[in-house]
């Protein structure tokens, strides 16, 4: 009895944000694994800003998603069928598998999960990908140092929630750029940021010069666009800006750069952009200090779980840049 | 007998380019040096595109020219009097003397010169911020490490004409960006850069991609704007770009940040602001090693020397956003 595999693929490339023509939904058969192969079910879909930029033809930090190929996803789920000496039925593991029911893996690129130490979900939260970006883009290339204060954009995201988190842990005053009142009282009130400003309402700006008197040693930046401006006029001498993101400006035809950029000269600082899958060789080590401050409650992973057919994935990646998530989203396969 | 002093003041903050009435000649007499104190005979003044970011209002790498005083410049001249025990008549010294004829100094931040070396212009060029900006953007900010690929923009001009010298003798490949066809000519035939891209003629990023085929490793950013846009298009993988200033932009009402800034995304690149004087402490060892290279005819010095009074100041200082000049542009004061 074949297996049914409902797919989402690219059908056109977006302008601005994707609609309904940009999909398509097709349905395979999934075939019985080979030698060294293994057949996922898969279960939970990371959606992610990037995603935007993966559907874009020309180069960048990977290359796009072709037309009519599944769409790229980070996901989990577990192993059905396997073939494969490294995995078994009923493993539970992480991988590329796409905006898919079923995935076909060799296990490049695989990892299995322990979900004696944290519920799956987490390994799209705090203990995946977005935990990983938050850690090498903070200790990596900000530096940070106890004391300092570290600025947080999207910072009820999924980066952003996870970045605040370990800024305090380091020692230093993080303070988080949300939308919402919300947000903003989840950020201090559950995850313990120092502050949170509501870039909605009031003055960013003003509300910077007062927070960060001392000026913004780190900035993480998820957004690009007002909020990037803004921070740029409150650097501290010899600052460090990571640019990991530009969720802002994913679905504008025209980017817009940061018109105050020349504060990278009057504060001697630095603009830097940065890929978690440059640091692979790491993530085993990153991971396992994640896991330690998750097990020893240092940090709290938010995931925000919508639940849903394959053929919801795209209103899902729309809640994105429409900012409804709090945490990590993710989109639950029920199986119908 | 008491000196007179012509000097000129800043009378109002331009909008766009400074035209005549943003400048007001004053006449002083010259006052007798107390202890401590020498007098300059000021021959020599820097033209900086630098000044005209410190007549504007407001917090900058260092603070604005005051309305009404006399504008900040770099300068040469020789001692006249002195009650100074470090300094003596006849002295060539360069200080921060301002657009006078004469000043009045207590020898702080003041150098005195070796003209047994070379002439003393030379100290405005090569040897002097004009040669300490290319070595501490290309060596420490930069990084250069041989075989690398480094773009220099306002290449024809003071500090991108020893940029491209350095980069050179520490075995790089030095791609010069300068506007007009001999501009373009002498920075190959004269100052050994390896080529030279005309960006009034044709089109900049497709002649990045010719002559750096394997991308830019280090920019050394001078002038912003459209230059700044294409060569971030450029980029090599883990690229360098220090921003030394922005001619194109210090005119302007608004600011035009780099729209292309997502760049430093793809190719995990970073762009960092210098500011020379923040090297002070260490200004002895990089002059010692600078004019041991122009001894040795390592490096030379272009200087552009205008000569007229100091009420042609106002008009020199324009020329130099008509980018009329080639290496550093020097106004030579002939006293009438």
């Amino acid at each position: 009895m074949p297996t049914i595999n409902r797919q989402v693929r690219l059908a056109a490339r977006p302008s601005g944000l994707p609609t309904a023509s940009d999909w398509e939904l097709t349905t395979e058969t999934v075939p019985a694994p080979g030698p060294g192969q293994f057949v996922v079910a898969v279960s939970h879909l990371s959606v992610d800003p990037a995603m935007r930029g993966w559907m874009n033809a020309g180069a960048s930090y990977i290359p796009p998603v072709e037309i009519g190929a599944v769409m790229r996803a980070g996901a989990i789920g577990q192993v059905t069928v396997s073939e494969h000496p490294g995995f078994a039925a009923g493993d539970w593991v992480y991988g590329a598998f796409g905006v898919q029911e079923y995935a076909i893996s060799d296990g490049a690129g695989v990892l299995t999960l322990d979900t004696a130490l944290a519920p799956p979900t987490t390994y799209l939260g705090a203990l995946g990908m977005t935990g990983l970006t938050a850690y090498f883009a903070l200790l990596d290339v900000g530096k940070i140092r106890a004391g300092e204060t570290v600025v947080v954009s999207a910072a009820a995201g999924a980066v952003g929630s996870v970045a605040g988190q370990i800024a305090k842990l380091k020692g230093c005053r993080a303070i988080g750029i949300a939308g919402g009142a919300e947000k903003c009282r989840a950020l201090v009130q559950d995850l313990g940021f120092d502050a949170a400003i509501d870039y909605k309402s009031g003055n960013l700006r003003r509300a910077l010069r007062e927070l960060a008197p001392g000026g913004v040693d780190v900035y993480l930046d998820n957004v690009g666009g007002d909020v990037l401006d803004a921070v740029l006029t409150r650097l501290a001498r010899g600052a460090r800006v990571i640019i990991s993101g530009a969720v802002s400006q994913y679905n504008a035809d025209q980017v817009r750069g940061p018109a105050n950029y020349l504060m990278l000269l009057v504060a001697r600082a630095s603009m830097t952009g940065m890929v978690v899958f440059d640091y692979a060789d790491r993530f085993p080590q990153a991971t396992a200090e994640l896991a330690r401050w998750y097990r020893d409650g240092q940090i709290t992973s938010r995931e925000h779980v919508v639940h849903g057919g394959i053929g919801d994935f795209p209103d899902t990646l729309l809640r994105l840049f429409a900012g409804e998530n709090t945490g990590k989203l993710i989109l639950a396969l029920d199986r119908g």
